[in-house]
């Protein structure tokens, strides 16, 4: 592996910065597998009864849809930085349902870059905030197009420090 | 299905109810699993390359002990409630890295209960607010065995206009 060595430094990053996602296609099959393991409601894995719910059919686990955010976050962005470890979510909003056969899409725009105190035996850090929008690119209800937004901090490794 | 009708209603949750976890013994195996799908960043993917990485070893995707911790509050809890949707995760905290090999176990607690408005064409519902506490069983870091908390708001249909 040299990919570390294109890997950006917290002090390279840029507050304002969008990284848009690449399109995601949500397909029924994955979201019974991903319930059977991790959200075993019924209203995400059972497709007849929840034609009955009250959703009149299937949505994906929150957490799911949190799932294909980060993984389009981490390969539009996170992919290409110094990453240590995310440290905490903040208002994760489930703002519509997400459906079989949905196309997301969005975006994870910087929004503060905070130098962390430095400590003895540590490499310097920042604490990145992010913003995640993920949208439903099909969307046409007047309410809007986006199924989940939040933030998340995280430890960026800082150039400062590292050899 | 009849399992419907042996879930409760928000009127028949209690605040400071608490709900305890099932033991849960995370693999490296299904680490790699979920990064590959969920969360590709190196220190989740690369056992070799993550023992000389800020954790020396290979730690769990975030999203991944996010799903843990709602998979067993699902067995202990939310499946047992008449959940209509999920709406918000609140300051979701990752505060010790969760390895190959661990025990996970905690509880999730009922700390609100609140009546939503009612609203035309829509069931009464209350939101019911948790605090969920993952915990490594087998922790002797005296700053503390806690590897995830955090708080979720859901909405929960309320007994008096369901027929």
């Amino acid at each position: 592996m040299t990919a570390a060595r294109v890997r950006l430094f917290a002090d390279e990053l840029t507050v304002g910065a969008s990284f848009p996602f690449e399109p995601y296609e949500v397909t029924e099959r994955e979201i019974l597998d991903f319930a059977g393991r991790w959200d075993p409601q019924w209203f995400h894995l059972e497709p007849v009864a929840a034609r009955s719910g009250p959703f009149q059919g299937l949505i994906a686990s929150g957490i799911q849809t949190l799932a294909i955010a980060q993984r389009l976050s981490v390969l539009a962005a996170y992919g290409h930085w110094q990453v240590i470890a995310g440290r905490e979510l903040h208002s994760l909003r489930f703002r519509r349902p997400v459906r079989p056969g949905m196309t997301l899409t969005g975006a994870v725009e910087i929004t503060a870059i905070t130098p962390d105190r430095p400590a003895p035996g540590r490499a310097d850090r920042s604490l990145v905030s992010v913003a995640i929008d993920l949208i439903d690119s099909g969307a046409t209800d007047p309410r809007g197009s986006t199924v989940l937004s939040g933030a998340m901090d995280m430890f960026v490794a800082r150039r400062s420090t590292a050899s």
